[in-house]
């Protein structure tokens, strides 16, 4: 029988140690409230009491924790029965703290990969549910993987430990933007009486279904450094914004989250790609000091 | 056989002229610079010199010009011959400038339909554009609706002349929300030497589209008020983004595009809506003055 120990009981990590219970694994499960853990104990996980009863358990340990401070904190105070495991860890951080975390535990004679989900709990055991990863050691990960697998899609991405956060916190970024310009537009929408979000969304759902395939044509000018247009122009495009700005400003609905792109996109034209399209907002994305 | 004037040959105009010529139609068309017109003289395309030529021509009149202003410049020129025409206003701009102008072309005994084009020029003549119409008389619109059919999927929406405009503008700020999604996550991305924009797409694809498909449910939290959450709450978001603001910060990518979006869920979370979706961003919208 396969056994699993998992580190923090929050909303997501309930949902793996239920997903491992569920397929039949001796899970043990510790939480810094323990309280927290009774109704998966009811279900059968198995609670520890101590850290270092927690990584005696088990050889493949899952962290999913409130932070990477909490994951050293935690993992501190048992250093020793650290050798030997495989850590996996589901903590939401930047891709700095997963390698130097990484590189601490390593150091204790453990291997290390580094996970991202992108799923909320609910979906997780469901192949909807991707799990990026991302490790020094590629065999680490294919030895544990088919245990992996039962949370839902599993990616390996590659060897720096980093990579899982850095491509969870961008699609992350991708998904905000989306919902900055879903909050825009069913505002500016809402503003007309009679209007519902569920009815625009008749209209917004596949304008932005045909937009994210146009992403592809974007990503591919990118690739290629050639940011030439068959459609409206940076310039062309600056000025149509300016609509936008200017009809927000008409309804009192906040025009604040396209300002942003408005003003990479006025650098860009006035850096020389006027003519080009949008693609070339991806030379300005530079932070200033 | 079927006439039609179009008044207005930038890049979107001509492709209107040019889907009517081969459509058959007596097509008459001007221009401030005439010149822009051989290419579709040559087709067939009849060159009207003065405005109050290109009115009388057709009982049909589309105008794409460069903004509103233009329009009121140019029509103008010949307010005589208005009278009895349908007008087919295209031309970009804010709702009231689409209620105005509506009112003036109606006081010289035209009847007006403002448009908006969801649609770069290369795709006019194909169901992949959508048209978006409205107008005070919405049996103007079906007098002429055939007509508009050639250009694409043509929907009327409603009375209000401000409404087509309103819906472009809202749908386009959509679309630059999820452009600044993608550029932050794509510069995100090959912040990490290897990387491309293309291999990202098959990560950022899939997810930008169950992330739309999401969107509906958030749709219909805001047409119910009703902004409870199975996912992860607003506190717990807020936290979330600040891992994408530290990344980009250790990357040198600009963490911009988020920060409007932050800073609202920041004011929900502080706002009472703490432990709600993200969805109730929605209630903190409004423009500060």
């Amino acid at each position: 029988m396969s056994t699993i120990t998992l580190f923090g009981l929050g909303a997501m990590g309930k949902a793996l140690a239920a997903k491992y219970i569920e397929k039949g694994y001796t899970t043990t499960i510790w939480n810094r409230t323990p309280s927290r853990a009774t109704p998966l104990v009811e279900k059968g996980g198995k609670l520890a009491i101590t850290v270092a009863d927690g990584l005696a358990a088990s050889d493949l340990i899952i962290l999913c924790l409130l932070d990477n401070d909490s994951v050293r904190q935690t993992l501190d105070q048992a250093t020793p029965a650290l050798k030997g495991k495989t850590i996996i860890n589901l903590t939401n951080g930047t891709p700095s703290q997963a390698r130097e975390t990484s590189e601490w535990v390593i150091s204790q004679g453990a291997e290390y990969i580094h996970g991202g989900i992108m799923a909320v709990p609910d979906m997780i055991g469901s192949p909807h549910a991707v799990l990026l990863y991302s490790g020094s050691s590629a065999e680490a990960f294919s030895r544990v993987e088919t245990h992996l697998n039962h949370l839902g899609t599993s990616k390996f991405l590659d060897t720096d430990p980093g990579s899982a956060s850095l491509h969870d916190l961008a699609l992350l970024s991708g998904m905000y933007g989306l919902f900055s310009g879903f909050f825009h537009a069913t505002a500016l929408v809402k503003s007309q009486p009679g209007t519902t979000a569920s009815g625009f969304m008749q209209l917004l759902t596949p304008w932005l279904g045909a937009m994210t395939h146009y992403l592809g044509a974007l990503a591919k000018q990118i690739d290629e450094g050639d940011y030439a247009t068959q459609g409206s122009n940076m310039a062309m495009q600056v000025a149509g914004v300016g609509n936008i700005v200017r009809a927000s400003e008409e309804v009192g609905v906040t025009a604040e989250f396209i300002l942003p792109i408005l003003g990479r996109m006025k650098r860009a034209a006035e850096g020389g790609y006027a003519d080009a399209d949008v693609s070339a907002v991806i030379e300005f994305m530079k932070e200033e000091k």
